[in-house]
């Protein structure tokens, strides 16, 4: 049995990552932790985990997470995560960290988009970026893995393959995506307040959101070459799920039969990707750690649409499924 | 052309009053005033107006109100409205006044369920209870009309005709209400964040909803004899609109037709109020001023529902229905 | 390994016993049947099937069904369920009925609601009602289950304490209740229609609902006494969920101490059933097999509240919980 | 006063129609005409018209509607509507078609997009594309209005004053649009049932929506050259509206001062068209005839955000607002 700690345990990703853990036949919660002002019983914090759940969530301590825990998912926002990851790390237990703060290599363009200081560029280089349909050797020999951003993790897979084999021109990629509200954490705020939101649809971070350098870096390590992305998001009202809508140039002429047998010999082996042959919708993989992935062309341009679950295989699902990897279990285990 | 202000404009029933006015045909605005933290441009404050209302919200001064208004919509809290009122009603000019703070007649009953001091009883006798339907004589001649709140609107309206003819009996009243989330305000808190409350339903207030004692007194009164109400208020995962089930005793046997009948009567000249011959729907209401109201028998109970929209007959429609009474305008004024 | 098949397995109910069947660890799918036209793969039926389940939806052979399966999840309408549910059991395997057609005992009551005349009258004798919080022991014992319908399941976990021990008057029950759309099944309808069902809620079935005689039967058999129920559903713009409100009448004064005590007592050891100590919340019971309930006291009466998944505790969930009692496991695999 | 018919009254842009007549000071409903076998009270048709509109639906007599009305808005679907509107503008009244029938100059590209004959095509000439923002004039003098399509009137007025200059490429401009489900009409299907909509987004009509060919047209004609357009449609979980974004490389350097400057420029005096300072919002202009554009500049593109009500401004609003314009009236009355 892993032991699995969550640090962070009181935020969306944290109940997330709860829920499957209690459902995995090879691992258990041994530790939940949180700031001490959001300690409470975790089925106080999250009214689903009645009769589920008696644990509490505690602050952290790092002597009980070394005894207690083999990995450490780490569910805190950036800036606090680095503050805390070189500590877990030093206990000797895996970490697998949600946060942006291992994911930029490039410590210039984390401090230009995050606006604060790299606290622990020491770490960077052990990191693996986990993403295990492209990064899987990385993530197996890791100890320290940074989970994709949500965005990333849907907007990448879907053009993976043709990045892979250099079909699409790099420099004009646009990525239209949309999120449900879950997205935007627990914390009430205004825009996100229901009579607002409900029936609402929305653009937001024009130009700037913090996961499109993230979504460069990927692709770019994909495509062997600098790929340039605009990024633009938008929530829309519902809970769950991303829906990205990706529009690229292709360099030579491909039919659609061509770029779906490209995509299905990609992911063919993929338990978690799937290659449908026709449009996605968000709400077949609500809940699930599925990605499914449509590409096809329309008047010269190739579009390539993913969903996701922003919460599980855009955060805690794909958490669990850098866990498996790295102790060398079946991959969807907690996640079927 | 009646000159309108609004005090506290920069809520949602705020902003639904400056809608109805800038569509009333012998109506207009004047002057829209908020604490001062929330004063800026209308359209900014609401991104609705944009093009369609250019005036400023500005703190409230009391000579500017006199000399530039014939009427003030105070949609200001409980406990802060009883603070302006004598002041406004100093001025000259008549007010609605949206709190509760003018409803209850009964000191002790406020000061129970609203647990402040009563600071303005000199001007309790004064307000007439702005339900039209049920009071128009008392507010055409009224200087200050308490707007009634929501769920007493709604609920009443469902069994006003029993309650005259002495129909049902009046200790075994059970209302139950199912809201929309703009009910709450437009604060954001958790219990109302998108994610929380989308796919929701809950119950709240049990036992303790102060718009119950308001409801037995307007129910008292239209019986002629003490009403006890056993009230339970859900907020559901919609916008706009209140759905009451009243379930009752009816005190001798009575047709379904009779009942209709009844209805038919009681409400046969009343514009914003339709008997229905079938079950009722809140989205038939939704950004009217309109309540639909079905009574029926089941099982030896007679069953009313009724339907309105929160914001709008259950406020600020209401309230413009009121200043139209006032000012002996057709009632349907702006409204239709 | 238990066999399972799902006779009907196109619709919701069968989509959700899918999915939990593929997360049970002692339970594989042997064998899914349809109606001729609706036969194809799983995932073409369900999207979100993709990559989960390959098998294909077929049409019924008994023979097939006798060698494949160890028991018959038979998610069928009524009157259909009657003409299969027969030779389902000649085949000498366990069958777990999700229609009406083997849940109330009176036939004449059956006739009068479904407006069919009952074909299967021998078998109705065998048949244990599937609520296994109320009636575990018959369950163990049978071959054919009548899995409860979703309102009754709610409703009657909400009181069946205060039934058991005769402490409400068993005359004057009502039950309030709020649905999402997905009991609705998965057929097309104007009124479920996704502009006229979105930010709308409206009752329907006034005193005709089948679900009432089957409350007041096992209300009955809880207490010793037959018990009249007032049930009004309502449908609300959410996918899954009931919520009830059930109005009942104490014979004796009890407090809110003593009442919590009660349920706590009654649900201790039931996994399923959690006795919350505030106001529950459809969304905390989404996607599980958790009943939550609450029992508090207002002005002279008691108000019991419940909340579950109509899909999972009021249909597929419950009959996977009625197998793995059925088959001697530990009730809660599958379900966790 | 405006005597005005409504034709296929019995739809969702022929209750909205009736709904801006009866508030419409200058206009009132003669004749409300459907299929026969949807010839019903208008409030039977329509729960929200219940008090509000006692007319009948009745079937169409080209002499009543001759003698009754002085303008009929067309609200058929396409081909029914070619069939019709010749008599209709026989009988000299003025005519605002709804469908696509007139809107597409080309009939090559008509037919192949509908996939039907044209059989008006003498009628062609004469319509205006009532798109009053960018062709006023020519709806002044018109007998006959092709009021536009939803997506195209959003998609355009986002970028109409970058096509009039010249100032972006007119061959890589990509629309990226979602709408609301009340787009696509009040017939139930499975996609657009609650339970398979709620909670979802999905892409459809890839690379052949007829409003693509419709946008290039309108586009083009701005342009004064042939522009090419990438049009990818989305539904999401709302009822009403339409967000588009909108990807174009601008030809030469520009600020997002002079942008925000230009789209002020070519608006400033439009009504219904109001330029922001940052991004839209659906629900901002839901139940309104207003359009919000928001153009700016990220990583070198220009993208241009439009939102409107598709019913409003996507149809029935922009009907009275060219009948408004038609009929010399001022061009907010009943709109605003």
């Amino acid at each position: 049995m892993i032991r699995v700690a969550i640090i962070g345990a009181s935020g969306y990703t944290g109940l997330e990552s709860i829920e499957i853990v209690l459902r995995h036949p090879e691992a258990q919660l041994t530790y939940l932790t949180a700031l001490p002002e959001e300690c409470c019983r975790a089925d106080e914090a999250f009214g689903s985990l009645k009769g589920r759940c008696s644990m509490t969530i505690e602050p952290l301590h790092l002597d009980k997470l070394s005894r207690q825990a083999d990995v450490a998912l780490c569910c805190l926002p950036h800036k606090v995560s680095m503050s805390f990851v070189p500590k877990l790390l030093e206990t000797g237990i895996k970490v697998i960290d949600f946060s942006a703060d291992y994911r930029l290599k490039d410590v210039t363009v984390y401090e230009e988009y995050y606006q604060v200081e790299h606290t622990d560029t020491g770490n960077l280089p052990r990191a693996a970026f986990g993403l295990p349909e492209l990064f899987r050797d990385r993530i197996k020999e890791a100890s320290l893995v940074a989970n994709p951003g949500c965005y990333p993790t849907g907007a990448t897979l879907a053009i993976a393959p043709l990045l892979r084999k250099g079909l699409i021109d790099t420099q004009t990629i646009i990525v239209n995506s949309v999120t449900g509200v879950s997205g935007g954490g627990k914390n009430p705020s205004p825009v996100f307040h229901f009579p607002n939101m409900n029936e609402n649809i929305l653009p937001y971070a024009i130009g700037s959101h913090r996961h499109m350098p993230e979504m460069e870096q990927i692709a770019s390590e994909v495509a062997g070459e600098k790929v340039k992305i605009l990024f633009q998001p938008h929530v829309g009202p519902f809970d769950r799920g991303i829906l990205s809508t990706v529009y690229c140039d292709p360099k030579t002429e491909m039919s659609v039969e061509e770029l779906g047998e490209l995509y299905n010999d990609f992911y063919g082996n993929e338990p978690f990707v799937q290659v449908l042959d026709g449009p996605p919708a968000v709400k077949n993989v609500a809940k699930s750690n599925y990605c499914h992935v449509y590409p096809t062309i329309a008047r010269g341009k190739i579009i390539c649409f993913s969903v996701i679950d922003n919460l599980i295989k855009g955060a805690s699902g794909q958490a669990i499924q850098n866990m498996n990897v790295i102790f060398a279990l079946d991959e969807t285990l907690g996640l079927a």
